[in-house]
């Protein structure tokens, strides 16, 4: 029996954990959980779940549970995150909490020697340097829950990383893969998040309409694999079946694939290095599918791709500064305070006026990351 | 430096097990070779390479080679094999050669704890049984050269055995692939050997046209993975990209691909576990191919794979009969004795008349093996 803590368990991937969850009562059980707003669907989680602890954002949040259910232990922000995620009871932490918020909690996990199932992408590229290097210090395997970073980590099981020729990526495109530059002046936030294959949170489907998911991807690829960004490539597959694939030396190539259900990563991260059935996903039928379709991806179409391949690159705090513009121009889209194409101008304005650092600290990116926001909050 | 000894050096798969060991003179060097009829290639072969002993058919080959070679360990015949496979410096036996004649080869070696190379499907599909409990009984591993075998092989790596849900082979087609069986009636052999992907030895090619090749495979797949026949699937794949692949219990498929180069399933035989460059295969690029299609395999359409399915599930000696019946009418229609069609009704009929062994042993398979060639050839 594995203690999980589930960090974001009102969210997409955290309800999808618990789903998996259900499917095996005598493996997991639910030790603690955070959560942000959805104050109900927490309500329910802890009447199932019974969970021992719970993290809370605020004291307002705190009170009304402390009234209205029977949970006794409620801690609160992102010190209660840390506090839950350090426990000796908890076995797994499973990072899904939206946002580079999710940092503090898989730093304290790391130096608690915690199996960490990481969907936190933000945490990666924002402060890609210091998790891995504490990962390496502890001896902490990340085990990733993104779809695509799970078919990577699938694909080097037993190779070596020393044999990798290149990582390849897909992206199904997003909601307007099909549109023109000129045909995005007027898409609204119902168009963004109406994504053709994946049943995600809000963010991460703006993010995939804006091809930014992927270029967090990439830099969340290089620290994961330790892979050099002109070894990581990203094609189009609009389908979305082949979650991604590694290159050999000897040009052999790798892949995972499978229905788009993002419960099978979930549960790939829960118990590495074994598998369990999961009887509510679907077998993949590549006959009724007919036809896997790739084509080449086009930055020129998709510029927030060739920003995080800029920031990758050059390193030090820009990949803060993307991941931060990014989030926040993100939340203005979706609350109608800015267009679509704004988003990327946002981003760009950021990067381009940003006095680069080229070592930052976890304090300097954590600086950094406040100020961006602020001077994107303050100028929409 | 590994040395290897190669039975089968003029075929297809040997002469692309040389052009392996070109690429990398400081890991293998060429120890022992075994051809058939090819004395030409065979004498290029032994003035680059320098083998230390050669294997040949007959004494007036021998003699032929004692004249015009400097060679002078020339053995002779099945003894032949099996004593430079059991040779003390064979460190990897790479068995490549064509037929139920490979299976000796394949026994001593195993008995002389040799690492294997087996790209002889037919010794496993006329004797798995004796075979696979050889290997288990002497610690060995078989390693697949068929590139449908290796990729489940590469598929499985890291992963436990238990874990397989099915097994899913991927079938070219063939050469006739796009034609009905009214339309088999006047073919060629040289339209049968004209493979859409593959580049392979006259048998093999048939093989495909006919689909018992990869009947063949899926009784192959079955002792080397320890697979029941009902977990192991074939689909129709005509790019021949996916080579094959894996699904496990949480619905997780693992596949290899990589473009049509037999050259990567080898290499891989002889530095498994590791990997090495392979600078001649080309890099599969999946946005030039712009899409990979499949469909079902129609049993009725390509009867071959439904006996190898009956076979395989009624095991005892059935397999043999129908792998000596398919050697006999390969060989007879590429001699243009009997029609295409005619290769079917062949093993049917050899199928039909046999007196089954429920548990053959080797001297009982043999007998077997040369009675059904030898009623074969009678007929025709």
């Amino acid at each position: 029996m594995k203690n999980i803590t589930l960090l974001g368990a009102t969210g997409s991937i955290g309800l999808q954990t618990l789903d998996v969850m259900r499917e095996h009562p005598h493996q997991f059980r639910l030790y603690g959980i955070a959560f942000g707003k959805n104050v109900d669907k927490a309500k329910e989680i802890i009447a199932e779940f019974k969970p021992e602890k719970v993290v809370v954002q605020d004291e307002k949040i705190r009170n009304e549970l402390l009234i209205n259910t029977d949970q006794n232990t409620i801690l609160v922000g992102k010190e209660g995150m840390e506090e839950v995620s350090a426990d000796p009871e908890t076995d797994v932490l499973v990072n899904a909490v939206m946002g580079s918020v999710g940092l503090g909690a898989t730093l304290t996990a790391i130096k608690h020697k915690k199996q960490i199932a990481i969907a936190n992408k933000e945490t990666l590229v924002t402060a890609g340097h210091l998790v891995m290097k504490a990962a390496k210090q502890y001896g902490v395997d990340l085990l990733p829950v993104d779809s695509e970073h799970s078919a990577i980590f699938q694909a080097l099981n037993g190779e070596s990383q020393k044999d990798i020729n290149k990582i390849i990526l897909t992206a199904s495109g997003g909601s307007f893969r099909d549109k023109t530059r000129d045909q995005l002046q007027g898409v609204t936030v119902t168009d963004a998040l109406n994504h053709p294959n994946w049943s995600m949170g809000a963010k991460i489907t703006i993010d995939s309409a804006t091809m930014m998911n992927k270029g967090l991807e990439v830099i969340e690829a290089h620290w994961l694999f330790d892979v050099p960004y002109d070894k990581i490539k990203v094609i189009q597959h609009k389908e979305s079946i082949i979650h991604s694939m590694v290159e050999y030396a000897d040009k052999s190539i790798i892949a995972q694939l499978g229905t788009p259900d993002m419960r099978v990563p979930i549960q790939y991260a829960l118990t590495y290095p074994d598998r369990l059935p999961l009887s509510s996903s679907k077998s993949l039928d590549l006959v009724e599918m007919s036809a896997l379709h790739f084509s080449k991806m086009d930055m020129e179409r998709f510029p927030c791709l060739a920003f995080a391949y800029h920031a990758g690159n050059k390193g030090g705090s820009l990949p803060t500064v993307l991941n931060a513009a990014n989030e926040a121009a993100v939340d203005l889209f979706l609350r109608e305070k800015i267009t679509f194409l704004e988003i990327e101008q946002v981003i760009e304005n950021a990067m381009e006026n940003h006095s680069f650092v080229k070592q930052p600290d976890l304090e300097t990116i954590n600086e950094i990351d406040q100020e961006i926001r602020n001077k994107t909050y303050e100028k929409y």
